[in-house]
């Protein structure tokens, strides 16, 4: 370690190089993202050749950024030099970046990118004719160039874990497996004890048909009652609702369906906690990973803690229902505790998991993670895939898809060659009853909070645990730090445990 | 010149490797176009700081890639290739963008750059509070660094007519002074006439308030009427209207005031007149000039030819009138000629550029021409900007403005360091009528198809003899070879005399 003034003056100024360098790229990300919210939001149809053309030259303008030999040489002299613990730690998520960036041929990187190109539309096709078999070659070639990548990356691991590590860098794929067989184990005992109890949720209260307009303004309602920063956000509509953006500009979309008021209030409130954490991330931070969200799984426990933890709960009803009342004045014979009961009721018959409820969508998230584990392995082959599935459906739920549009040809996810990031939407959820508990650890009980509209005490328990550090700690470090214990699914047991055995009467 | 197949095949992979060079530039240039417009139409008031940082990435890596020495080189070998006609065309434009980024010492740019950001805030403020003194200093500091640029450019040149052909790279000089000149001369004669008649226009048509939603319906039915190509575009509001994107996806702003739905009409119609310019450019042109559109001469072409020559037409009024009346049941009485009349009243009075008529429009233009020409030159100090604005007001328009906020600070431009841009906005117009003369010509009259709400025809004619061509022609060329004659005022100053003498019975 550089001890004298002018070493440390040396290593000042090779950081500040490799500082500009990182804000370079992130800033070109950054615009990248904002043309990616234009052309889900407001861009013309007839836009995407330019678009395709405008965000391909930014992705290897970005790549060749990273992963020229300039950045491998500051890395290597930063590495060595003497830095405060924040330039540590934006050396090392930049590192992690471009270790994995230059050890993929950019060949290969180019053929998956070509052929996620091509399987969107083959899966689509094979969804609407309910044709498996037209949509399985693509599928041998993606897993097969999947495989290809996690070698180059690392030889010596696991390929799944390679592939996990994409979207969860942090958290090793043991502790993911050992969470997600505990998830299944005590989920599905659970469901079946609430099948077998036959109680009878009111699940009526928001069936009816809702004007689209007016489902508008509750949204702006709702993103007002959680405080939502209007100055740095705005509410749009899109067909697969996501949120985007910067710690200046953290952007909600959600979408309306005349017969599913609920379904668009909980995906506003799962929007806003995620565009909630990226605007908790320091400003001065901007450009570096100091002032970037942690991955997946941190990301999703945001969404899942409001979206669950608060807008599920009897309190939040208690204090919403009210405000619902004066958009949509047909909800006046509705009680809070019936809209609560219709916003936790249990599906254990639903095939398809963006429909899911708290408990059975883990188990959909379980059958991929299986499935994909064995495909990336070879124990299991691409043709066998629907049985499987079907199988898993019925000894995992009890219900058997009938087509495979219902099954396995669900979701896009595979088609874009994304196999190893479904496990952070459970390890999410997990995540977010941890993180919650720790909260009310800190604060004592926040029901009362809820029930006033009264969020600043959460939020900035969140801000101050989970948001304001960026990257600068990894996963099981902000764990570890924000609620005083590693990564568990204890909490989140414990939570469902305790709010669907009261509510089905277990 | 080449001529074996050996080194013509060389020519082809040269010249490939040039034009994957230029459609990266290109992307990025489009890439911050889309950042811009979000920026002024969308983004959240607090978005500033990173959007900013943005788009100064995006502009610094674009300099770098038309400055390398790589692009240098590869322009010198296709200069002595056989090249198609269309390359030597692509080669030509890139060499004029290439030697002048390469002239300016990248210090004097970030010292212009970082000057104008500073200008803008010293400027509002001096406007604010009528007090030329303030923003003084500034101006002499930015004439002087913009002397300075043109002495880079080109040490043996007038250094206005450098800084012109940053605008308009094609005219040069004496022809836009020599026009400019003849527009002063002949419209102060014609605007004297008018107002010794002491005709009296109807110009009460549109006096009312007019509800921004229902403003905003008919400025659609505005585009629809003109054949807008919605699959292609879009329409929204912002503060200053503009219009911007590519072939694939061209844009459109305007703004509603309640007490001025004539204005919001003609703004609508003059950025359509934009956007269908760029809409007219080759699709397999994209991201090379041959997809580009010609500078600003020939862009305000278009919107002054759909704005003047259509939207003030009367058989505009005539075919639009009913249409307006189902949005404002208020416009019952009035008649297509009074509406006509009120859309070409020639305001003498009016000391404010953007509210001025077709007329008065060109001495405003003329008068900023005739300063910045003897700032540039050294013959004028900036201390004496404001007495000789004033003094010219009273000779062009017989008015003298009270304040230095109505007279010389009233416009942006100069803030932004923007010397040579004001004429393109006259010599826009004058096209504009020398191009609607040589549509008629092969057309026939085109009252009829405009009263009919028919633009099939002229659209069909600009698009054949102006937008196809993207930058294939130098604007010269492309005026000549579209009306079979050099640049010229004479349609323009025809236009104006039989329209305005026939309104004013001169």
């Amino acid at each position: 370690m550089a001890t004298d003034p002018a070493q440390s003056e040396r290593a000042d100024d090779t950081y500040d190089e490799f500082e500009s360098r990182v804000e370079r790229i992130s800033n070109v990300g950054n615009a990248a993202g904002i043309l990616r919210w234009d052309q889900e939001v407001v861009m013309p149809e007839e836009g995407t050749p330019a678009r395709a053309q405008q965000l391909s030259t930014l992705s290897s303008i970005s790549h060749e950024l990273l992963t020229a030999d300039e950045t491998g040489k500051l890395l290597e002299e930063l590495e060595d030099a003497d830095l405060t613990d924040k330039q540590v730690a934006v050396v090392r998520e930049v590192r992690r970046r471009y270790d994995r960036e230059t050890s993929v041929p950019q060949e290969l990187v180019e053929e998956i990118s070509e052929t996620t190109a091509n399987a969107h539309p083959t899966w689509k096709e094979a969804k609407e004719n309910d044709d498996f078999e037209t949509f399985a070659p693509t599928l041998e070639k993606l897993v097969e160039l999947k495989r290809e990548y996690a070698e180059h990356v690392d030889p010596d691991a696991d390929p799944y874990a390679v592939l996990f590590s994409e979207y969860e860098p942090y958290l090793d794929l043991e502790t993911a497996e050992r969470v997600l067989e505990r998830l299944r184990d005590e989920l599905v005992a659970l469901i079946e004890e609430i099948d077998a109890s036959e109680s009878d949720l009111e699940t009526d209260a928001f069936s009816g048909e809702f004007d689209d307009d007016d489902q508008e303004t509750l949204a702006r309602d709702v993103l007002d009652s959680l405080g939502y920063d209007w100055d740095r956000g705005r509410l749009d509509t899109a067909p697969h609702p996501f949120s985007s953006g910067t710690q200046f500009d953290a952007r909600v979309t959600t979408r309306f369906e005349e017969d599913d008021l609920l379904g668009s209030i909980t995906s506003t409130i799962h929007e806003f906690g995620h565009a909630n954490y990226t605007l908790g991330l320091p400003d001065d931070g901007y450009g570096t990973p100091l002032g970037e969200s942690r991955d997946l799984s941190v990301h999703e426990s945001q969404s899942r803690l409001w979206e669950n933890h608060v807008g599920r709960s009897r309190p939040f009803w208690e204090q919403f229902l009210p405000i619902a009342r004066e958009r949509f004045p047909e909800l006046e014979d509705v009680t809070p505790e019936e809209a609560y009961e219709a916003a936790n009721q249990v599906y254990d018959d639903n095939l398809i998991r963006v429909e899911a409820d708290e408990l059975t969508y883990h188990l959909h998230i379980v059958i991929r993670f299986e499935i994909e584990r064995e495909l990336i392995s070879g124990d299991l082959e691409v043709a066998d895939v629907p049985e499987v599935w079907n199988d898993k459906y019925e000894e995992y739920l009890g219900v058997r898809p009938e087509t495979d549009a219902e099954g396995c040809l669900q979701d896009i996810h595979w088609s874009h060659g994304s196999f190893g990031y479904f496990p952070t939407y459970s390890l999410g959820s997990v995540l977010a009853a941890q993180l919650y508990a720790a909260a009310e650890d800190d604060l004592g009980d926040l029901t009362d909070d809820i029930r006033a509209g009264e969020f600043d005490a959460l939020n900035g328990w969140l801000r101050e645990n989970v948001h304001q550090h960026g990257c600068r700690y990894t996963t099981p470090e902000l764990i570890e730090q924000a609620t005083g214990e590693p990564f568990t699914a204890d909490y989140f047991l414990e939570y469902v445990e305790e709010k669907y055995g009261k509510l089905y009467g277990l």
